[in-house]
């Protein structure tokens, strides 16, 4: 039988109502931001630590940012012409004495007081690599980067799936160096990112990806990302039988973001650059669909491989 | 010798400069925005599971919010009217195609595209229990309840000083329930507070102190906040020896939340809430200023407590 659209999303809200029900999620009243239980919070955790344990050769660099990113560094990749729809700017109040009680006014008569703050140097990380480029610019050493990350990254995309969250955390390995280095890595982790899951009881599947590209144009952007394949997902159903989720993400941006911040291999050239991309909550979320919510009770492989 | 504003300022550059060159804060570009290097990042980590140890017996229940709060949510605070300056608000591009085109115009004419964007339904958390309290209307079970939180704040303070950054994890117990609970939570945790710095060999003191609210009006704030004694913090030397650094703070909020968000005790009463708030950054710039910039050199009880 096949799920219509109505029934996907009705099938969303009802994994959604009953992971509130079980307290893994805590409802914020925004679509797509809930707190986190401890049963959920300890599966991340431990999920983290096991991509630690899968990576333990790669003896990658350990970097860890904030969710927020330079403006300027922002401006110089090409996300505000091809996923504007996505991105969190920040912005605060800069005025003085006049400007702060115009604000207080604002606020009490329900006016949108938000129309008396000013951008800031600041915008929210739109994808957890992106901090990491612009501090790379320069020659990098004989053999490259890999570099380990983990952090929030922000999508304005509010959504009943609890899969689509806005605010989210993913665990990246990230490589900087030569093409062939950078397609290597690429393809080692998706192998890797397989049986890591398979690992875990989670049957995904493999498939050719794109970016949420915007507008008429995005259609261009995604027909040329399919066709060189520069994406790959590993899919499972979790809210959505019809609708698989995307758990785990592995892209390669050819010299894109080598080119843009001037990050260079030893031997002079732009810089390719490819990540493989962890989504905890969304593994998460797919272990409590698949072996239940109480983890106590999720098969002894399973709790073995977490160390739960 | 009395250091004067010019020198303290200096003091402060020279610290971030030292923590940047030893590779554990990485400039960003923006200040007050760090990625933070492998030893950092692994003191942060220890830090908490220690916190975690001393707060063993609370049984606190374990929530983990994102640093993002629903605006609607925020506005029943008084925080815009008390500290507007530091708050992050989220803006995003909800436009469709013309509007689009307009934006890649700004942005290709260097304008400022930022003004294209719309409020969204959120902010950054302005500080870590803001989240929690909506989600706790209604009435509490008998004997309150004591909630264990660590997530990432924003404050929109651009500064030099190292220990000033605009994004950073605060640690947090929180006490809901009666007057005499939120007190005796809050005297209890300062004392636990005190003992757990000196164990990790940093002399701190405990001052009485108050919220940096906003212009003329803020200044009653202020004078009120101090003669009631609902902020201590626990302050040490790190950047500037004159201007010690608040690491720990610990606030008693007599009934503002409970009356705020209609959380009752089970007697039916306004709510009373404290908290204790461990500055995980901050915590580790003062290890790294008072043992040195190598964990493995660090003392040995030191390193013992950290288990590190």
């Amino acid at each position: 039988m096949v799920e219509t659209g109505v029934e996907s999303e009705q099938n969303q809200r009802v994994f959604r109502d009953r992971l509130v029900n079980a307290g893994h999620l805590i409802p914020s009243g925004v679509k797509g931001v809930y707190g986190h239980g401890a049963a959920f919070e300890s599966v991340v955790q431990h999920l983290d630590a096991y991509v630690t344990r899968v990576g333990a050769d790669q003896n990658a660099e350990v970097i860890r940012f904030p969710p927020i990113l330079s403006r300027a560094a922002y401006e110089r990749t090409d996300h505000l012409e091809t996923m504007p729809h996505l991105l969190g700017s920040i912005h605060s109040f800069v005025g003085e004495e006049p400007e702060y009680h115009e604000l207080v006014r604002m606020h009490e008569a329900h006016e949108d007081w938000s129309r008396a703050f000013a951008r800031t140097d600041l915008v929210l990380v739109p994808a957890v690599c992106y901090p990491l480029y612009p501090t790379a610019s320069g020659t990098l050493p004989p053999g490259g980067r890999v570099v380990d990350l983990m952090a929030f990254a922000f999508r304005h995309e509010p959504s009943d799936d609890p899969a689509r969250m806005q605010m989210f955390r993913q665990r990246e390995y990230v490589r900087l160096g030569t093409s062939e280095q950078a397609i290597a890595h690429r393809d080692e982790w998706l192998r890797r990112g397989e049986t890591l899951l398979k690992n875990l009881g989670l049957d995904v599947t493999r498939t050719v990806a794109n970016d949420p590209f915007f507008g008429r144009g995005g259609r261009v952007l995604v027909a040329s990302q399919r066709e060189q394949a520069l994406k790959y997902e590993l899919v499972i159903p979790v809210a959505s039988a019809e609708k698989p989720t995307a758990i785990v993400s592995c892209n390669y941006h050819l010299d894109h973001f080598g080119h843009t911040f001037g990050i260079k291999t030893a031997d002079g050239k732009d810089a390719h650059t490819a990540c493989i991309g962890f989504g905890l909550e969304r593994i998460t979320l797919a272990l409590f669909k698949t072996h239940g919510f109480d983890p106590s009770r999720w098969p002894a492989e399973v709790r073995g491989v977490l160390q739960l």
